[in-house]
């Protein structure tokens, strides 16, 4: 084959730039989202403000803050859940380097769980798009969905009955920064038609919450599963540690073992 | 092989237990670290003061909140560093689960980045040990340094000299919120020994002086390269986000495949 | 909230068991997928032939190992991919755990490279599945997708035109072990309608053609993402070993930091 | 501060390149570590030979395949193991992406497990470096580690006693195959050390076994642990599959939390 037919054909080259931050060699200014790192964030704000910034471009109101608070203090652990596990399980075996069990466990905050802020969040954002009152919506969207058997995220839980107490807790956290809204009523309101068109309560838990709490600070759809996986990074650092420091690795792995026989049949 | 030979030898069975945080099915308490999760820490503290709490198991006093806010806000992004490419390439591929991308980026941050913040702590707690008198141990330090060849931890940078603008302003905001003591004083040693012993200007680096804060306020060695992986993961989402948005994994690939040619010599 | 209200509901405990191995601790067999490892796998079987027995419980017949090697083996390595910079950029950071790069890189193996294999393949069990003859279930099912401007997972490459190379070499190994089927017939006449009705011609992919080789050498649909998994594992340890020996990443990221400046507008 | 002390100071740019293979947009070749891609390698060679090829850059001898597809294959599980409760953990919760799983699960090939293989490999080849006698090499090494207590990589197990029947079905297929040599006999040299000197067998287990194996067909130290990542890949796959079919991380869950409770003494 001729060496002339090796040329790649032309790619229009897409106009590259990041507005995140500035790399560290640009020795004469440091920014981060437009603000001047060293002098206007560092000492200045709080880290859970830097996320907001990070996320949105901009600096949270008070209220946000206090939002986004409640929302990261929420996640931060729930004793041995699956992420724990798996980062406990890696510490074990990579005892040396405290991000890969950090990392590893932070794989699990997938769909199943902690996505279900997002899911939330979306449904909350789509109602709004509608533009139909907030009763109407939400009887329209639960027959729908009972109709088509589909569940919603951020609702039921196997363990909290009738109500989540994370739920009413971070309602009450909303209620006493001043934070209320159409997203707030809109949830709720999908909790009562679930029981009154579905025939039993199902609780609103509180990834549902946080998905309603999030829309109303302004903080985007696609970045409220980073609100978990930022969240959860501290709890799983404790438990890293933990592990180290105690290990419960090995005695869980043989209690495993033992229920879990081989059967090939 | 006789079945009886089968048996697992016993092994005394470790108590296992987790101080970090109760399962969500004990669903009348909701503990973190001895804390009463709903009305003590939900809607009441921060989440830097949460992270605090989660590594120590205890409350941090206004001084330590504000040292390791101001760690986790500068470590938060440098712009397109490895950590920020990993996180925008595995985006582009994976881009239903944001936990992914944050996570293969987080795997970065290893001993050659940011576990020097680590190691500049141990440094410093041997030093404190060592019970000898701050300009004596720096001065020893670094003569046998010097003389095997090692590099310190949290010295040197690529592009600041003769200081990094990040390690002076970490130090103004520890002053102002009146944060002093032994391991920013030890520090601060080293630099002038290694000037004075080395012959040239090796300037103390930004994750040495959070190495010397984060000793300051009692954060444990163990625990400090996790500081750098909360803070980064909220900075990784903000690139993952950017990425799906814009989109410049793919041309930075192609630059990339055209600059490193296949060469089989 | 009375204690006794604590109780978790009562939930029936599924039958754990698992048919891929035993674990060390029954030291009187040691069985993977019904087979004894030590006298009928270990020195008896190829890894290939393992991974056969790993993922349908079956040993393969000597065509489907031919298959699935000459799948393996395609699949290793191509250059420079964003599977490779992440791996070598990991490896630069942690270089003493080889594992963590490697697992690094394979979390880019998702839908939009390598996931396509699956997507053909489930395609083409669809048609199966369907009855129709397969010129006909072809024709539909072009006309379906352009009608719905919908792409098909398997054609069409940046590069490779008006044939794929590697498509052409899988087939004609394929015919040269005697494997032959519908489902190379059904993916054939895709790509000709695609160009008939379409108007230009999409080729047929590398991985749409492993799709359809998987499909007629029975290897499930659900494992077919792992063929590649497996494939690049080893090509990316190539890569992580290459960079700490010789270094890429330091340039490749100045280079890519130029590339992409901030820009806040 | 001025611009125009904003240079970057020039760094002597490397010499980029890789030796690994073609990326794909050189359509005129594709080559793989010297080999033509299509035409001398997929539907000739197994992906065993692609793993040495990819490592070594050189295609196996028969004896070398036969050797690493024995390593290969005794590695890919051992039944519920870390490394597969983290990889089925991880699928439950990311059940879309496979490699998600796969890579999680790799994450825990590290030192405390299969890491030992290249620990062991890397001790012999400083031993044939040492250029002694290897009766005289084992006795001095095994009275070192005695005095300075440090164990052995690849020597003892849990389960096996008095030796690791793994052990000795690799040395059985290695002689079969026709390959022995020093590494061989000098792993067995410090077996017999270990017990003469230390009073007590420990027996020389699987991944000591392999390491030596390895040795012996010139697959480098630094590429050991790879072996292991491969492997296993395979096995994670099974077990990843297995999960999303019969789901037993959720009852396996419910016991671990049930039996680590929460104790904040």
């Amino acid at each position: 084959m001729a060496e002339t037919a090796a040329k790649t054909p032309e790619k229009p080259q897409r106009k590259l730039k990041t507005r995140i931050g500035t790399p560290t060699h640009e020795i004469h200014r440091l920014l981060f989202r437009g603000k001047d790192t060293l002098n206007e964030l560092v000492g200045k704000i709080t880290f859970t403000e830097g996320v907001f910034l990070a996320v949105t471009g901009k600096l949270p109101t008070r209220q946000q803050t206090q939002i986004l608070d409640a929302c990261l203090v929420i996640l931060m652990d729930h004793g041995i859940t699956p992420s724990a596990l798996v980062a406990r399980l890696v510490a074990d075996t990579v005892p040396t380097d405290v991000q890969v069990p950090i990392a590893a466990g932070l794989l699990t905050v997938g769909n199943k769980f902690m996505g279900t802020i997002a899911g939330a969040g979306a449904l909350l954002q789509k109602g709004v798009e509608s533009g139909k009152p907030p009763r109407e919506w939400a009887a329209e969207t639960v027959a729908e969905a009972l109709k088509a058997k589909r569940r919603f995220p951020g609702f039921g839980h196997p363990d909290y009955f009738p109500d989540d107490p994370r739920t009413m807790r971070l309602f009450e956290v909303a209620k006493s920064v001043g934070v209320s809204g159409r997203y707030i009523e809109m949830i709720k309101l999908l909790e009562t038609e679930i029981e009154k068109q579905g025939g039993k309560r199902v609780p609103l838990n509180a990834t549902g919450a946080i998905g309603a709490l999030l829309c109303e600070i302004d903080f985007p759809v696609a970045a409220m599963r980073g609100v978990a996986v930022i969240s959860r990074s501290a709890g799983l650092l404790a438990h890293a540690l933990e592990e180290l420091e105690t290990g419960s690795s090995w005695p869980v792995m043989q209690m495993v073992m033992n229920a879990v026989p081989y059967d090939d049949e």
